[in-house]
């Protein structure tokens, strides 16, 4: 199954809407109106259908993903009893992020980037890297979704995507095995870490992880394909084009640590949430700093990822000059 | 104002209260209940009295805030008019976070932690220091609150506090300045980032920032003091103890960046939240690792910080040994 988020305008402004997407198809279905219709078939007053509708498929994903097996099976109910009536045209569609997640983690598992980011940077990796699977913390306030605009980061000059899956988790656990990790994943997602280049120097200098070199945007989307739909994660075909151009393509093999190390890695001593994604990492040749090369205003992103779809994102203009602190002088 | 949250034993498991806290006279006023009297003596319904106090007094403190000067002055109102009527005393009370944070960030702002912690680590400290504001991201689900034991962290050897102020933000912005930023400063608790110094080793070299040596537990009580009963946010008297026994003291004097730079640069291109506590990084002394010391199952640490209170937290035993990954070959 294919899940996303729709924005629609409401009485009080902007609201996601949850939907089955059917791409082969090109529409998608409102599931809240889908099972309200269905409820009222089956004797509920509209007001009792609404809000019941309302519960299973709110706004947010996560709440959504968070009801567990009584949210697919109510999807899957809706959709077939009443999709018909309840159908939107892709064509026109105003897209949300696919997740709201409570933090947003990001991983470093695809070898041939990691090769190749250290090459072109020209250092050695650390060992550490062989000892466990790094990743960092991002904020989910600025998750965007499919279609929208990048923000450009204040003082970035040398902007990149970076190619990922998305990893979406299904339920709350800590302290997991890898053995035990699979079952609480929920879905695969596309993940486009935005990252200004320049501005990574200094955060990476002072060792406390990436702060406004990464927490200006990351993509998510365009939707949530479930995890049954998948038989082999280690060879999803991936790709990316800037402005209509294969900039790098290749597929989810080559893994240093595989997703159910990285979900288990994650949840010791913390706890992972229904909603929440897990980046991959960067797919060898998923990045333009592997190629030399960096993005301008207006450019067009697409990441494409077999089995889930197209996420495409423009560049936004540069910002005018904002506030950034001075430097201090030494105190050593 | 002082405001915290207790814990009580509700029909359907734990549920969390927003309080007054008043440490002079050793009591609490149950905000919710005081509320719910007050409006049914101006002609409520006992049941429209309990869903008007529960909006404006929910169980978590970052909905609360985010109410804006609404909960501020109905907090004072109910606390004025029933307060008597629904006071607990503090003696017994089961504490819960005084913060629910959607993002934990926690900076590095006090010289003179900094000139000892690198002086202990034997390393010069990075330029990038006096370039712009470090700070890292913490999973706000290992938040714990005054009184909870601090689970002991897989793989942990050298356990150590951080004795630190915590920022909490009043309201929803982004790109402050620091002429902007203050205004949204709701007030100040007491944020003891708990660190596994050995961890932090094998985290800091692959550069992507705390993961497993600080998301065991975020200490953030015992409550919050709002920002009107601090006149001079530098001289915030701070000091630790260990069971007991003085470790450090100081004040928030000698700050490399001040709160409203912290929170301004935090704000660029990311948005903060009500709720959301940004730790001031370590005061001098403020850490075991200055003194050469370290943390051992059963210690008692206790917090205090001038205007606040003391948040104290008993470190946990050593857990079984877990699932912890394998070290992979070389692949470059």
């Amino acid at each position: 199954m294919k899940l996303g988020r729709f924005v629609v305008e409401g009485l009080d402004g902007p609201v996601q809407r949850i939907c089955m997407v059917l791409p082969e198809q090109n529409r998608v279905i409102d599931l809240r109106a889908a099972e309200a219709l269905r409820l009222q078939a089956r004797g509920a007053t509209r007001e009792a259908a609404l809000r019941y509708a309302s519960t299973v498929f709110p706004e947010s994903m996560s709440a959504a993903i968070a009801l567990g097996q009584q949210f697919l099976e109510t999807a899957a109910e809706a959709a077939e009893k009443n999709g018909a009536d309840a159908s939107l045209a892709m064509d026109g569609l105003k897209w949300g992020a696919a997740c709201d997640p409570s933090v947003v983690r990001d991983g470093l598992t695809f070898t041939k980037h990691i090769r190749q980011f250290h090459e072109r940077m020209n250092v050695t990796p650390q060992p550490a890297l062989l000892e466990i699977p790094g990743y960092f913390k991002g904020s989910p306030w600025t998750v965007i979704g499919h279609d929208a605009e990048v923000p450009w980061p204040a003082r970035g000059q040398r902007i990149d995507y970076e190619l990922e899956l998305g990893w979406v988790i299904g339920s709350r656990a800590n302290n997991l095995t890898p053995d035990t990790a699979l079952s609480h994943l929920f879905g695969v997602t596309i993940f486009n870490d935005f990252s200004a280049r320049d501005l990574q120097a200094n955060e990476f200098a002072i060792g406390m992880g990436p702060t406004k070199s990464k927490d200006f945007a990351y993509g998510i989307g365009p939707w949530i394909t479930t995890i049954d739909e998948f038989s082999n994660l280690s060879d999803i075909k991936m790709s990316v084009r800037v402005n209509g151009e294969t900039w790098g393509e290749g597929d989810s093999s080559e893994m240093l640590w595989t997703p159910e190390e990285l979900i288990a890695y994650v949840s010791i001593g913390d706890h992972i949430q229904p909603g929440d994604v897990i980046g991959s990492g960067t797919m060898g040749d998923g990045s333009a700093f592997e190629l030399g090369r960096s993005l301008n205003p207006g450019d067009v992103v697409e990441l494409e990822v077999g089995g889930v779809g197209v996420l495409r994102n423009r560049i936004g203009q540069r910002p005018q000059e904002s506030w950034w602190p001075e430097p201090r002088k030494p105190f050593m």
